[in-house]
């Protein structure tokens, strides 16, 4: 009897066992992919209960034993810089500039970022629920399964907040998990044009309080640059958001060095995104924050940039890099985590495996859930992907083929 | 009865009628996007047999009515230039560029195209077939009814004819047109090494006469380049094609001026494909012979080219730009029209329009099939695809989102 018991308790007991699979687990290290061939990975109440090499599985008890004919499983995909919540589109504006207009005569015919902050405000929260959804199923479909969404379309507290509810509200229509970041310092809206610190306290004293105190708010971000708001501006806010306890993110040193960067890691912040113009100091100061970079190859292709971001300085001084969509209707109407990854091979020469990286482990530390997903490893959520390729390389090799064989979140496949 | 007998005769009988619809009949002319809204279409004997406005409808009986929502039309999509069919793929070479290797090295580890040269000898026809079904749905499922294929992973005999009967039951096993052409002058096989004079004999004199002879070869393509063909070299080629009747194409000036447009112009080619280095001698040549200059957004990107092709001279001599994703294992692991549309406003600086232009009328035209399809008239195919955009530039605008509803081909739903 005792050894009975002792077998018993031995014994682990899952809820579900995968075997006849090849992991890439992720996990950081010499091995590249984190890879493991001929793997299992067991999972139970939603979560990675087991995963390793399937010939040092322990004794084992589970409910179902699924083979997967040798297919690979990587982290479910993370896109963590998304302003997917929006009214309208800019595809007439897209339109109008490829046929010669200048951005000033876009401007003075109502475009750019403002005729988005118009639409936002005029259509109606269920209307803007209903898109978001198409474009969060769309990332899915791609084996996406965490996304952050931003406010920032809205530039004034009613509709801030109607977006950050849709942030919510999404995650309650889609399986994904939905991480909201408020940047209600996006740009200096039209009531507010030549005072934008007059905007920056309303922001800060307002917006941000009220939002926070409606629990709509994981992160706070806002947008550095010459045309947006200065480092002392976005210092304000951060001390807000300090203040609050919530963490914060940049939009830095896209279209000029503004400082941006250090800016950021003078705040810990979670990460700084775009840096196309931070320097060598920028960097050393993102290292020393432990921040992540998010680079961002869409909005690079699409605006013409030539400012490659400072990426042997970020591997140089071991700067973590996430890959994300920055899906928006103005310098990104791009709703493809894979192509992100297959551009930033093109663009920014990242390998295959910094992009993998780039949308599963970084990502996640990107929105601070790296403790709880971003690698297969014991005790984090069960949301992965089975994709039908022979090598993980193959997702960023491929634009326009999804290898995606089934996706897991939370452990339960998403149809 | 003579009444009667004239009422029937002037009522139009079809097949299936189009209401409540808008039409990018894509028809050169003064209308972007030869559009007509609150439009009509009409389909009898998989033919379009009425278009135009919905309020000038003739009288008509027709078998089924299907409204339509205000969704727009167009014509099917075409990729004209494609290497689709293939044994193997690059992605470990890939990852090694990305990783630092130099081409040298790759090439002396058995890699670059002789690699899939080997790949492609060595798979089975039925396992070429499969891959290459994989890929022409996933074109399929952008609205892509017509597609180019070519041989040139054999540079054999045997395995160029493969290839193309590949390319012929894909026809069979796929609802898609396919187009076959003969590119057995893809590169000089290893077994004619420092002989490209004596490989291009044999591909004359042999392999294209017996592909030919079994109905084959819809035309024949070559790479002029110099690290392929020379230009004498590839006229000894096409002289021969003209002899057995055959159209020819060609890969003219994509890495230096090689005088291919000029080559091309004077066999009254197609089309010209790549054309980075073409100079102004070269469009007006091409403007001359009527050839559609294809343009390649996929192979521009992934090989980091700087040197755009002469776009503003091939707009002010009206050569016809088509567009097509070049998809193959090693300059363009792309399976995208929709993409190679998208990709070709941020690098090229094409207009949206000029982008469906480029995958239907421009395509159709490059393939010799302008009076058969790539426009919505009476008398053509009804290969076209139902949208759900409230604009067709939304399709050129959007990277990474799939608006397709329906696509038709021969007047039937494919599913």
């Amino acid at each position: 009897m005792w050894f009975a018991q002792t077998n018993f308790e031995s014994m682990q007991t899952w809820d579900q066992l995968f075997l006849d699979l090849n992991l890439a687990t992720m996990c950081a290290g010499s091995t590249p992919y984190g890879a493991i061939s001929s793997g299992a990975l067991a999972i139970s109440d939603g979560r990675i209960a087991w995963v390793g090499p399937e010939l040092e599985l322990p004794s084992y008890d589970a409910k179902t034993i699924d083979r997967l004919d040798g297919r690979w499983l990587t982290p479910a995909l993370i896109d963590c810089h998304t302003h997917l919540v929006f009214g309208g589109d800019r595809a007439m504006e897209f339109e109008q500039r490829l046929n010669g207009a200048t951005y000033e005569e876009i401007a003075r015919a109502g475009g750019g970022i403002r005729s988005t902050v118009q639409a936002t405000r005029n259509t109606s929260q269920s209307a803007l629920l209903e898109s978001a959804i198409y474009r969060v199923t769309t990332l899915m479909r791609e084996g996406v399964a965490t996304v952050e969404v931003k406010s920032g379309y809205g530039l004034d507290s009613n509709t801030e907040i109607k977006m950050l509810e849709v942030a919510q509200e999404l995650e309650q229509s889609c399986s994904a998990s939905i991480v909201k970041t408020f940047l209600g310092a996006h740009a200096v809206p039209e009531e507010y044009q030549h005072d934008a610190d007059s905007y920056m306290d309303f922001v800060a004293d307002d917006v941000l309080p009220e939002a926070h105190e409606r629990q709509l708010v994981d992160a706070v971000d806002a947008y550095c640059e010459t045309i947006a708001f200065s480092t002392p501006q976005v210092a304000t806010l951060f001390d807000k958001a300090k203040t609050l306890g919530i963490d914060v993110k940049l939009h830095a040193d896209q279209l000029s060095d503004c400082g941006g960067a250090e800016l950021a890691a003078s705040f810990n912040a979670l990460s700084a995104d775009h840096l196309e113009y931070t320097t060598a100091v920028g960097v050393e100061a993102l290292a020393s924050s432990g921040s992540v970079a998010v680079l961002l190859p869409g909005p690079f292709l699409m605006l013409g940039e030539t400012q490659l971001p400072p990426i042997d300085e970020l591997r140089a001084n071991s700067v973590p890099i996430a890959l994300a969509t920055d899906c928006n209707p103005g310098s990104s109407p791009l709703c493809s985590i894979r192509l992100a990854m297959n551009l930033a091979t093109s663009l920014f020469k990242l390998t295959p495996e910094e992009c993998l990286a780039g949308v599963t482990r970084n990502a996640a530390q990107a929105l601070g859930l790296l403790s709880d997903r971003g690698t297969l490893e014991k005790g984090k959520r069960a949301d992965f992907v089975e994709w039908k390729v022979s090598h993980p390389r193959e997702l960023t090799y491929w634009a326009g083929i999804n290898q995606l064989h089934r996706l897991f979140i939370d452990g339960e496949v998403v149809d």
